[in-house]
């Protein structure tokens, strides 16, 4: 069944869902906040819109609109995130019964806010946390979902087109669709992590000649770690080996640090996931003062030499 | 090509080997430490043997002999295991050019003094690290080699037979390949760990009637943390939704502990993975005095409340 479905955020995500629902025949209402990658979308499709009013008004009722826009503030973690707004925005827009999804990585608790919201006005809310990257176009995307489980019934042509075969599942109230996906991503964090500190050891170990590449590849062929990660793992070997045109600093987006915090407030150990977010931070040098506590006491208690700053 | 290998020990690993061999029409001269399982390939085509002996005598030069035998000692981390005795055993009934192999997880460390063993009566050495578990026997078997390379040349159509296709790598002199393979197993703690916490976090956290079998499924649909691992999470969920029936105690074999001292060794961080092997730890209260040390304490500078033993 060919549905109706408005997306903002014409980024990575928000294109591959377009594509996928283009290809399958829906109709995509596509609104951008630069107009460049709306004309992109058109070319393959979709209905243009130059404004969020716009993409409202060319969707019939009840409308589904997807929010896939940035869902962190790197500058201020507590200020309001571009999805905060728009959904803000949204809600002014919509009517009774109309679909509002979040398919971005909102902080769980921020999902059950904009329930509320969407409530107080007869709004579907519904959170997908997506995943699937950049092999999400051809592969599909996993989507993880909470909120109005009306409203997740009603899109099922549309998760149908853009999920693989069992990708698409209903985890329960507003914010359980997120709370899962940054689990997910929180457990990816320590899977990375884990490889990485393994290629590292093997990088610098005691057979500094292994070929890497040829590690990644064989563990992908049949091995217990064989992953989506292992897989990639060997693609970016293949293209340089030592890694040598990378850059060592590791960004994170919030969904290791939000579930290092839930685990804090459920008092669960968590062990090696959270250090994995605390080893993105090392990646930044963000722990520089510690080094420098341990180097002066080193100093105090020992006479051990210190490097000198001027 | 058809060719002729002796294995000895038919556990589940041994059994899945002959079993993919004899498939593709090679000749397997069986052993195992008790019969039963013995009789048990032998319907399969296997060529039963008595005694270490016999498998000798039933080959033709130049031999190859594949060791699968346990390769940690439970009792004793620094006793011989009897993968040790029997590489012992071996080199005085092989003969020059036969080659030896030693595909359990031995610590690489005992991978090159096998070597040096075996080089002594000009015997081929090789060490390769096999993972593929259970589904070994139907996709094949991941095979990480190390020792002489003439050697790893002559088994290629034996080895073809036992992995999937770019399954098995050579990774260079004695012990390469059970290094390999043990960096692989420590990843695989921590990637195991990576899950259970954070499978732990959605089973007693905000959500906790999220159906967990239902997001494993999910996550091994086209997620990017999809993996072997995933997988086999989403078939134990299907199996047992709460994992009810499992006792929470984890064993380790060696290699996850063997890989935090190559990284101490070399200081390298390891951070996520060791910590992998010290909570396997946890789950048998080896930690128990610390926390003792850690009630007490606490009840010294506070005087909060400890359990009192009698």
């Amino acid at each position: 069944m060919s549905m109706q479905i408005g997306i903002l955020g014409m980024g990575r995500m928000g294109k591959g869902l377009a594509a996928r629902l283009l290809k399958d025949g829906h109709e995509v209402v596509a609104w951008n906040r630069t107009p460049d990658a709306v004309t992109e979308v058109a070319k393959d499709g979709a209905i243009p819109a130059e404004t969020v009013e716009e993409v409202a008004e060319k969707l019939a009722k009840p409308r589904v609109v997807w929010v896939m826009l940035p869902s962190v503030n790197k500058e201020d973690p507590d200020a309001p995130t571009v999805t905060d707004e728009m959904v803000g925005k949204l809600v002014g827009l919509l009517d009774k019964d109309d679909i509002l999804i979040d398919g971005g990585n909102s902080r769980w608790t921020k999902s059950q806010e904009h329930d509320r919201l969407c409530q107080e006005q007869g709004v579907r809310f519904l959170d997908i946390g997506t995943s699937g990257g950049v092999l999400g176009p051809r592969i599909g995307y996993a989507m993880m979902a909470g909120g109005d489980e009306s409203a997740w019934k009603h899109i099922g042509p549309l998760v149908d087109s853009m999920t693989p075969e069992g990708g698409g599942g209903y985890f329960g109230p507003a914010g359980a669709g997120h709370y899962v996906k940054m689990v997910h991503n929180s457990i990816e964090y320590g899977m990375m992590q884990a490889f990485g500190e393994g290629m590292n050891l093997l990088a610098n170990g005691h057979y500094p000649d292994v070929d890497l590449a040829k590690v990644a590849h064989v563990w992908d062929a049949g091995s217990i770690v064989r992953s989506l990660l292992s897989e990639l793992l060997a693609e970016a070997l293949d293209e340089d080996p030592q890694l040598k045109k990378i850059g060592g600093e590791v960004d994170e987006n919030g969904e290791g640090r939000w579930s290092a915090e839930a685990a804090l407030d459920k008092q669960l150990p968590y062990t090696v996931n959270a250090h994995a977010v605390f080893q993105r931070w090392n990646t930044k040098q963000r722990d520089e003062f510690s080094n420098k506590v341990l180097a002066i006491l080193r100093n105090k208690f020992g006479g051990h030499a210190i490097e000198e700053k001027k």
